[in-house]
């Protein structure tokens, strides 16, 4: 039997995604046949002023109207449906969209609020967007391999069950690249997803359907993965929130993913929304529910917010070490520039300390984990590959076959890698033990640091198929550590001056040095804007982003201590 | 150059044993040359009344006494250092006594206490057992291998520090089997360790030396480690407490073992003991000292005993799942007996409610938790047991190169065993949610069944070498449960009648059945007593012990139901 060419399949799919796109009423508006590189100012150019004002409010206030009746699920879902529809055209960032499913489950809420004069749950009426891979049940389930373009999900993923019961609606899935292990977002099923501050730049990944769409404002709370920083590089790249949770928290229960750390390094499901109170309404909504009960490999914690998990003592309340540099790749200057920023800001505040944070082998951290990732030499993943003719994308190439960590490993070499991951672990720990803050002398656990701040990623959005540095986000996941990536800034190109006298110090240092150099990334420190005055929307350049990190199952403390951040400095910067 | 021979490396092992033993003031009694199969008499009958009577209390009661100095820990290290010399002699439970540490730090609390009129800690003055193969500084570490004679331990294990910080006292180090893989004890460094109450039978293992040890009353808490039964076993067959807790709460930092499960079936270490709130003691006491601070494979889960985790509404606190039988093998009768004298006792109590538990594929996770040991196809234990020219004992033959599922797995093979296991938990977590009780029609999560009752065993104490079913306790290693074996009965010869129509219907029940038939076996059930008169050390045959399981981490509930029975009950039955 004849292999169907793998370029059939992928107009077969193109082809459905484009009449699901079809049926979103009044029809998506034409975008201009040649766009700017900053897009992101079109679609409060193309939709109502009504659209524009529903689909820019942030989550926490969505669900405050929905839940009361100042505005209908119809009307939140139509809306979101129209502004994700725009964002595909803009930045090719949807598999499919579900009008017809979604506008349904809308009535149904909204009937419900009239007959009982109550929220079906703490989402009701909200639209959520999801990644592919999350199984959604008689939907394509691809994972961004050709040859699973037939797949399908027999039931919703667990978290979806979750989520639904909570009162949500689901109106999109989002794009996501070849083999999920990309921190960009480029599959030969749906070809490329752009970056709408600048096309020619990338979303980042592998949830970059999710990070072009919300930074498009066309979602304001999305599921992303990560197992080496999926959820933080689009968020980090698009200015949104990213979330990537301790591992155990958040159920996995019905995705399909091709089998990558073999259970050693472990994927987490995770929010990205366009406000903090999105990352928090999600966790504390999908833990309410108690996903232990059902999925025996997570931890019965509860989302434990209803006290403080910050200092007590009154003397210094958050303590916060900053990870200017991984000691590997040095971060271009506007990611160094909004540390500062942020670290002078905070160090006014009488109750944070500040202290650094010394990168323990973060280079040895990445062998470690790109050695972890693919035991089995990359063969599952190659197969899969194969076994459908679809090229091979730059990126698959980068992390599987051009990576030098990727082997055959005999049983006794993954007890020994599991054994170095452990140590690892472990020597992370005491350094995190042993870095004084002013009370730590007195040994009491309370003295010690509360989280680690940090660059999300070793520069802005970096030009398509060049996001080559996972090191910022895929160390937490070596350490499973929760991690939050949050918007500072914009690129300022008087503020954010090349360094030219900089001398990279190894391989991986000197092509992020060049990124910098090189005449397209320099497009990405002065981003010519399209339009100036939008108001809400309006970016004066490319966003910058930071990382906050915690210890393991500190997650609630590592969302406290941004909030308070946010509080006490205000953030992003305006 | 030439291999030394084993013998010789066993001779030097046991002559330090025997050293350390020679230090022991006054001087051990004499035992009878001929030996009757029940030493649990000997004891009191060699000791004085005081050191009886220090011996056979309860932990609780001794950190009571030790922490309000009406007992010093000179006086009752003495005591148990005596006993422990005694029960070597009886049963050859140990690899080591440390009469010159134990003493001084014996001293040195005691000093602390008279200076400064309060405890240490929690455990202040208490003399602790430790399984050999948890490192102690500079003491031997062989995990039960030859090759391993000669390795020493850099450092205490950090259990060993967390208890030390909590004032207790290490006095003695007990004997563990060759590989630590069997359900018994025996290896080629120290010989076989039998059971107290019949000489001709095992005390379980591979925490054997523990078992025998606290029977004797020798230890009141000591520290076992368990990857299919290795706590449970020893504690079921010598009448003591044992429980294994769920994975990620009590560091194992520290300890020797061959590598064993991959990460994906790990061992525990918990606590066996003469009493339940010497369990409780041990559990509430690691926690309080944070250890996952220093482990970062610990989930941060305090001992969370301050409310009940039984029912709230006042109409059934506690639902029981009674396993009467696992589908595979048969329990012998005085096993089903105690099941049976228990629900009995328990339907007569209005706040339990009782009902059946299905056995869900037991056969099935029997062979996937035994391919999920050796997926080296035990190529180190081979290799490490053929490196000495030491000989394979019995029992390690039959887990590792006559047991049909360990076989060299691929990567792929491996992924696939994961996934399979995966499914398993997750398919008995179903059963678990929709096994039905009165009010689990609700809905409620609070209605689930609490616990599962079950045998800790097929049978009771089996002769040597011929515990070759883990099902009881393994299943629970595979699924990851908390689970607490507690003493219910003895076995009366009138009561516990072998049931001859009985037709096996598989070749491990067959085995089980014929082990019931055989004349050895019935010793077990009508077991000769030296001594009637022994007061509190009267035992009227072997014990019978059974098995109370909870869902992963419900470690706390667990504890509770049991302290709940034995209120509402009383256990073990007199």
């Amino acid at each position: 039997m004849e292999r169907r060419p793998w370029q059939d399949i992928a107009h077969q799919v193109q082809s459905h995604r484009n009449r699901t796109l079809s049926q979103i009423q009044p029809p998506i508006p034409d975008v201009p046949s040649s766009l700017p590189g900053n897009v992101t100012g079109i679609p409060q150019a193309l939709l109502s002023p009504r659209e524009v004002e529903i689909t820019t409010t942030f989550t926490e206030d969505l669900v405050f109207s929905l839940a009361t009746g100042s505005l209908t699920s119809t009307e939140v879902t139509n809306a979101f449906l129209r502004r994700a529809g725009l964002a595909q055209k803009l930045t090719n960032c949807i598999t499919e969209v579900l009008p017809e499913r979604a506008l349904a489950r809308a009535k149904e809420l909204d009937d419900f609020l009239s007959e009982h004069k109550r929220p079906r749950g703490p989402l009701h009426g909200l639209p959520i967007s999801v990644k592919e891979h999350v199984g959604m049940k008689d939907l394509g389930l691809n994972a961004g391999f050709v040859a699973w373009a037939e797949e399908k999900a027999d039931d919703d993923a667990l978290i979806l069950k979750i989520l639904w019961q909570a009162g949500c609606v689901f109106y999109v899935r989002t794009a996501e690249p070849q083999s999920l292990m990309h921190l960009e977002t480029s599959s030969n099923l749906y070809g490329v997803t752009v970056n709408p501050f600048d096309r020619l730049l990338t979303p980042g990944g592998s949830s970059g359907g999710e990070g072009s769409l919300i930074g498009l404002r066309g979602s304001c709370l999305g599921l992303g993965t990560d197992i080496g920083g999926s959820i933080r590089s689009p968020a980090a790249n698009n200015g949104i929130f990213g979330f990537r949770p301790t591992t155990g928290r958040i159920p996995l229960l019905g995705l399909s993913a091709p089998q990558v750390g073999s259970g050693y390094i472990e994927s987490v499901l995770g929010p990205l929304s366009t406000s903090l109170d999105g990352i928090k309404l999600f966790m504390r909504t999908v833990l309410a529910a108690k996903p232990w009960v059902t999925d025996p490999s997570l931890v019965p914690l509860p989302w434990r917010d209803e006290e403080s998990h910050l200092g007590k003592n009154d003397y210094k309340r958050l303590r916060i070490a900053v990870l200017w540099s991984d000691a590997v790749v040095k971060p271009h200057p506007p990611v160094l520039r909004a540390l500062k920023e942020v670290v002078t800001k905070l160090s006014k505040v009488r109750d944070v300390e500040i202290v650094d944070w010394k990168p323990y082998k973060h280079d040895f951290a990445w062998e470690l984990i790109a050695s972890l990732y693919y035991m089995d030499g990359g063969d599952q993943t190659t197969e899969l590959i194969g076994s459908s003719g679809e090229p091979w994308r730059p990126l698959s190439r980068f992390i599987v076959s051009e990576n030098p960590h990727v082997k055959h490993r005999t049983i006794a070499e993954i007890e020994d890698l599991k054994l170095q991951r452990d140590k690892y672990r472990y020597e992370y720990a005491q350094q995190w033990n042993s870095t004084a803050t002013t009370m730590a002398q007195n040994g009491d656990l309370e003295d010690l640091v509360d989280v680690i701040l940090c660059p999300a990623s070793p520069g802005v959005a970096p030009p398509l198929d060049s996001s080559r540095y996972w090191g910022y986000t895929s160390q937490w996941n070596l350490l499973d550590y929760p991690a939050l990536v949050f918007p500072v800034t914009t690129v300022d190109p008087a503020l954010d001056v090349r360094d030219d006298e900089y001398s990279p110090t190894n391989d991986q240092d000197q092509f992020n040095h060049d990124l910098c150099k090189s005449s397209i990334s320099s497009r990405a420190f002065v981003q010519p804007l399209i339009s100036e005055d939008n108001g809400p929307e309006k970016y004066l350049g490319l966003p910058v982003s930071l990382q906050l990190v915690g210890r393991r199952y500190e997650d609630e403390k590592v969302v406290e201590a941004l909030a308070y951040m946010k509080e006490k400095i205000g953030l992003p910067f305006s």
